[in-house]
């Protein structure tokens, strides 16, 4: 029982660590487009919970997650705040931010999956309900500044989630015990992120499509 | 019982079909606006499907009907590479795309409208529901690509969305069979949509309003 | 029982009031991005309605109390058209716009902070809910017509209605009697907003932060 207790306390505070990321990702986006604190706070918040947000509505999971405690809220604010304050100085975090970015992503997107799948979604839809998890905050983040979301126009970004939500839905048909495609998941979609931004990968563009 | 379930398949068959033509339109405002490959099949699903998803999130009905099974999922995702691969030969067919957009324009209105009635809605709410049904796709489509929805600025589109959906909810006041208002509806909304097409009708605009 | 009859009256007249002003401001900015009439309709829908509906949807109340009877819906429509119709005349009334915008967002976040508690919120979650109630509308508004939402930028809008919020939500822990703190939380909010605007305050901006 303790054991169980520690695997949940760890989850959410992994769970809790990717709201931070994301969150901070919106608040430097905010501060980019010069919005004043509460424009960056409410960036934040919705960089880091939206999509888990848009999944819980669409499963029907209401109140999603992050209004059933103030966790998710705090962290949220604490992140945005933070960033405000001394975005000066996290300009040179760059390439950290980019690494915590890319663990959010595989957390959230395998978490979104096995969230969807408990809720009785087939494994098509709980895989692409596991990469909205991961990708939806930064596209609200991103309509909010009247940006056309970066996840839609490059860089290997979705595919990743999507990589890691199809290892996580796959797992059962090859057999694989619950905690290995869950881990194998997250390493996979942290690991398609990280040699995309490594070696500049993209998907194909009307300019660039593959031919045929 | 063979004969309900052939009307079923049929109902099905024509929802996919609007859902596939919407789907196109937003694979080809995504095509334009030079999204990658992942984009673009963004934009087909959320064209395709984001107004009936509105509507059941609305009525709480979830999870929506595009995530219980794989069929809408796919069809979407099909029209989006099809028109992603093949763009530059699909421009010689406009007019036959505008012909498909009003027919699902029909389609949606009228069983978007049908749903809510059944969820209990009063005929003005299903009404509007059934319209949202119509035109929620295309809107969420523009806003992701930064523009100002085509069908808040001009044509006849939505007006003619809600006029399929007035049939169907005044058609019991009438003492109709619902099988005439649904069909009476739906035609209705293509006959508007079409003639509105060819005639060049829009509404009027703040700065050609009506004269009081 | 009439009493009570009298103050629900009361309330929701507050309450269409405040929807009114509301879809004003939504028909006024369709207006002056020259929508046509449907578009301006939509605009002051989804301006008066949109906050509330969000919280709706988030707390699991569908379908939302603006679809649940006719006049929600009709008050929009009503204040979208009578904008969309004398908007040259309405220039004038800029300032009594602004006083009655104020009352809105004071009785917006007053009362979507007391669902949101009714239905099981932490009182965290309930005061950012009744923010959400005041605020969202106006931010869907700016997003469809293609602005970053003002509340975002500038002006103490949001704070204000987090204070009346906050009054809904401390009162108890003060042992005020709930008509108390309703009607305070509702007055602290108008008159934070009110002294704002007279006096141009703001809050601080990645270029003028406070100093650490």
């Amino acid at each position: 029982m303790p054991k169980y207790m520690d695997i949940a306390s760890l989850l959410l505070a992994l769970d809790l660590g990717g709201t931070a990321v994301f969150a901070m990702s919106g608040a430097w986006v905010g501060v980019k487009h010069r919005l004043d604190a509460f424009g960056v706070c409410v960036l934040a918040f919705v960089a880091g919970n939206a999509g888990g947000m848009l999944r819980d509505v669409l499963i029907g999971a209401v109140p999603p997650v992050a209004f059933r405690g103030w966790q998710y809220v705090t962290i949220s604010l604490l992140a945005g705040l933070v960033t405000f304050v001394w975005h000066p100085r996290l300009e040179r975090l760059h390439t950290p931010i980019l690494i915590f970015d890319a663990a959010g992503l595989g957390l959230f997107s395998v978490s979104g999956t096995q969230k969807a799948l408990a809720y009785g979604a087939n494994p098509l839809i709980a895989a692409l309900l596991g990469m909205l998890t991961g990708i939806g905050g930064g596209m609200l983040r991103d309509v909010l500044v009247r940006e056309i979301p970066t996840v839609l126009r490059k860089d290997l970004y979705a595919l990743a989630a999507l990589a890691g939500a199809g290892v996580v839905v796959g797992g059962p048909l090859l057999h694989l015990p619950p905690i290995v495609s869950t881990i194998g998941g997250a390493a996979l979609c942290v690991a398609v992120r990280l040699v995309a931004i490594h070696r500049g990968w993209g998907l194909p563009t009307p300019d660039h499509p593959f031919h045929f």
